[in-house]
């Protein structure tokens, strides 16, 4: 591609982003596609010759377009905030365009330095005086605390496992299924992953974890790990994290919080309550790309002891080692993943170009928006609120499973919103997220009237 | 950030990435950075009220560009390249600016089926008809393929490693350390993983495997996996892939081929005897965002028995349940993050752009480039070509370890041009690698009369 067609593609690519942002997508938020229709329409084979991007781009809009489910639109209410931004795009364009590698220090020091410093930043919009690393995914970050946890008690590294006396770990029964996934893979087996009864507000139970620990440790086994939700994925329920920090103290156990959707909510005084008990724990993560306007991917993972986490995963061949090595942190030592992309830009932009007050007050509308939708909720003849919100995610129910479930596929079909589901309490439950960059008030509202309309018409049919 | 703010700043961007990639940096392609000097000039704390994205901009160019290693710039030849292009860069700000979430087909039916139709086209363009998805990184396509092969010996998910008999897995002693580290975090243990020695030509020796293997079992340990590379980071060596899946076979060990770098030279019919026995393996993968001009990240992993992969990895809590579940594939089953980015975009734009004989003629230039610097090397008194390269990596000593890394600090320090090193068969080695997009024979003219004056100069110091 010659450099005036990348220039002029991308000014056009430009146009229609913001196109699309501001103006939303015109067809359904969420697509009517049959599986393999997609497929149908793309070429068996590879083009042998050059195509030009504006073949490329017409395709986009006919074939993946229609195709996609609008995360990004105003509309978009299911599973949790995924929110792209102006700030964001910009700053990962410009991670593209330089397309350099921050596995080490010495191979981007900007790159190292810079991600120290956003996470010096986000630390102090949270209160939480740690260090850390950018991560893409929440499943990475929980993965690495587990491994830090596991490599702290053994080491399995070097040993493997078959030894070693069981190493237990706790979670409550409504902690996101990433972290159960996190032990499967460091090989701790899901036989010794207790997940922990949660209370009628759907948070973990201490005395419960507290009888776990010492039922787990009567038995010879070796209490590795405890991880606690702030903000639960189901209904954003909250784990007393200040006692379950105690409680790990106790038995000397690695405390991670996951807080990949709720963490951002922390940056607003008033929500500051969400990080109690935090500074306790051992490791933290939340999720710049859920709710902070920091699109995909982007999970910042707070240590508090670092050494703890290098110790698990570092590793350092002969032709990756460089002379700062002594004097600087390698992030590579810091996660999985070997090769890392710039994403320090992106959350650089973010966070200039919206001001930590920018970012409070669109938070803050968020939570408003929830409010005033559950105060709808509960006020309709015939749904009911499961819990009163105290964060983005309305939690609501029909006056039956097959209600519930009915009305949420006829908002789904109707093209004009997306909501997603849960069960609680062994319930079918509707859920409503916010958190989308570009949905107003007039979009919850809409909501809100299309809702009761569909629900009304399944309680009265029409004659 | 108003709309048209957005699009102003992202024609600047644009029009900025078209220079940086026309014309390279013009600083010194290895920045001279002291540890911490970034960080000085970053403010401690971040800005409550926000700022113009201009002035983030400004920053960029006066505190990080100055201070990044420019991976993307015509003069790096260090580490392996991770090419981005015009379409790669493109694709991904599509990516970016639809923000969706491709971790199961509901939450974006066309990033599922392009990303099954991207892994298509490029097994077309290996002669490889196996299925797979896109991974970050060869880190993680590897743990998956190692967590695969645990899982298909036992139900460690589930039970945990603790009554098992030990498990071990094999590789070369010149493969990459990502390797190794998916043995640990899959808690299977270095003391259990062999690095069977290599030939002269730094590639595997089957018969040390089937030895190595024969005492295992006898010992009553069960072998679940070989990894073999097809191109080493350190000297490109091919490990003989056929002989070593017949070995595999023998004792019903998963076989995992990792050719990260190397991968992308198999589309050249020239070249696809690099993928001889390939076919009889369980898994392989390689990153299109090393030599396939599809900027970071994007790793292709191909599986011949998708089964075994999703044993391992999938996981549906009730709040990811869809109704399509049973129809299609959610890539979350595949790998070990639950959110996952639309990569496909890219790589579709990097296929079509090209084509694929364009992509051909990138990577056969490449090679050219490797062959005609070995030949200089060759004819240089003091210099010596460690092997010929088959691949883009030109290894070569001067007369003495000490000789060698002064002349590749003399190299780097210019600024001119940036290689690394390695060490092989105890002697410290400097790499050349060649397959940045931007570079051109006259770069890799000028790469050679940089070195040879410095190497001249060192031999002959002046009077
Ligand atoms: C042969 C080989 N395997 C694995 C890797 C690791 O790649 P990644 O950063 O994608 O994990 C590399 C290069 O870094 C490599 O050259
Ligand atoms: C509480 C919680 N934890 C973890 C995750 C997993 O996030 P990720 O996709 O970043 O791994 C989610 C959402 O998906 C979540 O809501």
């Amino acid at each position: 591609m010659e450099h005036e067609k990348f220039a002029e593609h991308g000014h056009r690519l430009i146009d229609w982003i913001t196109e699309y942002m501001s103006e939303g997508y015109s067809g359904p938020v969420l697509p009517k596609t049959e599986p393999g229709a997609v497929m149908a329409q793309l070429p068996e084979t590879p083009p042998l010759e050059a195509e030009p991007a504006d073949a490329v781009f017409a395709d986009f809009k006919n074939i993946v377009l229609p195709n996609v489910t609008h995360w990004n639109d105003p509309r978009f209410f299911a599973y949790f905030p995924a929110n792209h931004s102006g700030p964001g795009i910009l700053g990962d364009l410009l991670s593209s365009g330089l397309g350099v590698n921050a596995m080490s220090w010495a191979t981007s020091p900007a790159a190292t330095e810079l991600e120290i410093r956003m996470i010096d930043w986000l630390g102090q919009m949270l209160g939480l005086p740690w260090r850390g690393c950018i991560q893409d995914t929440a499943s990475s970050a929980t993965l690495c605390a587990v491994l830090a946890a596991r490599e702290r008690l053994a080491d399995i590294n070097q040993a493997g496992f078959y030894t070693q006396k069981p190493m237990t770990a706790y979670t409550s029964e409504h902690a996101h299924s990433v972290l159960q996934k996190a032990v499967w893979i460091a090989g701790m087996g899901e036989r010794f992953l207790r997940l922990i009864p949660a209370d009628r507000h759907f948070a973990m139970q201490p005395e419960a974890l507290r009888e776990a620990v010492a039922r787990d440790v009567a038995a010879g086994f070796r209490p590795a790990i405890v991880m606690s939700t702030v903000g639960t994925t189901s209904s954003t329920a909250v784990d007393p994290v200040a006692e379950i920090a105690t409680i790990a103290g106790e038995y000397d156990m690695w405390h991670h919080v996951d807080a990949a959707l709720a963490g951002s909510a922390a940056i607003l005084p008033e929500m500051r309550w969400l990080m109690d008990g935090v500074p306790e724990a051992d490791s933290f993560c939340f999720n710049p790309h859920k709710w902070m306007f920091t699109n995909f991917d982007c999970s910042a993972l707070f240590v508090r002891q670092p050494e703890a986490l290098k110790k698990a995963l570092s590793i350092t061949p002969e032709f990756l080692k460089t002379a700062q090595d002594s004097a600087v942190e390698n992030f590579r030592d810091w996660g999985v993943q070997l090769g890392r992309r710039f994403r320090a830009l992106k959350l650089w932009y973010v966070i200039r170009c919206y001001g930590v007050s920018g970012l409070q007050a669109k938070i803050r509308e968020h939570l408003r928006m929830a409010t005033w939708f559950a105060d709808q909720v509960e006020r309709e003849a015939g749904l009911t609120l499961v819990t009163r919100p105290r964060l983005n995610t309305v939690c609501f129910m029909a006056d039956s499973d097959e209600r519930s479930r009915a009305l949420m596929m006829a908002v789904n079909a109707s093209g004009e919103a997306y909501l997603s589901h849960t069960v609680l309490d062994d319930r079918y439950v509707v859920r409503v997220a916010f958190g989308q960059t570009h949905s107003t008030f007039a979009h919850v509202e809409k909501l809100w009237q299309l809702l009761r309309r569909l629900h009304r018409e399944m309680v009265t049919p029409a004659e």
